[in-house]
């Protein structure tokens, strides 16, 4: 009988052309299917991720499902597959999932962080993670202008315009807030839902205003614009991570 | 006149055979004194560091000097060194030295981290700055050990067979100490000067404690035993930071 398994995937972006399987790339869901395809002594298993994300970006709690007929355990499962797996792909955890669950359709809430690291210089234990940011942002005018984001607003002046799907660009974001660690300010945004390159267009738009090349009162307007020319230009893949998907 | 330049640097060891220059492979002194040469247009240069670090051994603050006939300032000699190294060697401060300074000789105290991720799973953030460890390690046992290693005594039995100064082998530790942060274990040795691999077998005999296969009150004897085969192995180098030199 065919079991569909859950699991909370984490991986390093840096060195793949994103999600989804591409022919000659490599990509999460292509090193993860092949190590399924291994465990299942040559048959192709697919899998289905609450969402894809873009080469270079990172996942902390991405999740996955896929159908089995094997009956390994939660254990096995998360000892085979990561003893398959290359060292920037690990499952964190790994179970039976309920009847009827889709990591996508039913994902309720999704929440990505932004990492922006403003300091004169790199620092090198941080670079992968993080977008370098070396002129000042003034935290205060940015923790004033991403208030504005929280609610249920039509994104369209946040969607790239290569964008493939055309539909409604409406969406909520439950928690959009700014905070500053150190040297570092992260960006969270908690939404039912993100449109293509949507939180690295808002990171660009927040550093502008930041740097002063643009005001946090105009942070309203471009919203409402619908505009993709009037927000800023998307920010380094590198500072994005998926952080945690609720169904 | 010649200057004589003091400079902290920081590196991440992954893809370094070491710190010293080795025809062929790339190390951290090759890779700055090539920087250097170019600032000088073709004049090479030689630095001094307080010492070496192993192949994927890691530096958050190093301390380099050189000597130069150029007065660029102090900002422009780290924007001038920045650009031209390569990301994982960051100058983090560079200012003239005062009469007399010398990397190495003036040292008076380094400090030395060595994280171990202690997590049935690796992590993929963490995994070229820590070394993971599946299997439970406890705590109290490494800590309760590690306070022997205080004072000044002879560190033979931590020391590589393979070191080539067969000099007087004591040193004095000011500070030893075993700290937890979530899944992570976080040794810190503060001292005079350091063997060569000692900080590495001393987190191996550490790690041997916290699983049981030593015992706290081993550490004792191992010391006093002066015999390298009586510690553990050496633990890897990816969990090694210099973290600070003091002058």
């Amino acid at each position: 009988m065919t079991q569909r398994m859950k699991a909370i995937v984490s991986y390093e972006g840096t060195k793949f052309s994103g999600f989804q399987v591409q022919d000659q790339y490599r990509t999460i869901q292509g090193e993860i299917e092949k190590a399924l395809t291994k465990i299942h002594k040559g048959q192709q298993i697919r899998i289905q991720a609450s969402g894809r994300t873009d080469a270079g970006v990172h996942a902390k709690g991405q999740v996955i499902h896929f159908d089995t007929e094997l009956r390994l355990g939660d254990y096995n499962w998360r000892k085979a597959l990561n003893t398959l797996l290359p060292d920037d792909i690990r499952i964190v955890d790994i179970t039976e999932a309920e009847e009827g669950f889709h990591a996508r359709y039913n994902a309720k809430r999704k929440q990505y962080r932004y990492f922006i690291h403003n300091a004169p210089e790199q620092d090198v234990f941080k670079r992968r993670f993080v977008h370098h940011v070396p002129y000042n942002l003034e935290f205060d005018r940015m923790q004033q202008a991403i208030q504005v984001i929280e609610g249920t607003h039509d994104f369209t002046a946040f969607c790239s315009a290569r964008a493939e799907v055309k539909g409604e660009k409406i969406r909520t974001i439950y928690e959009a807030t700014c905070e500053k660690q150190d040297d570092m300010l992260v960006l969270t945004f908690t939404g039912n839902g993100f449109l293509y390159n949507m939180v690295r267009i808002l990171a660009g738009t927040l550093i502008d205003i930041g740097n002063g090349r643009k005001e946090p009162e105009d942070m309203a307007g471009i919203l409402a614009s619908k505009d993709r020319q009037l927000a800023s230009k998307t920010a380094a893949a590198s500072g994005l991570f998926l952080w945690k998907v609720d169904y």
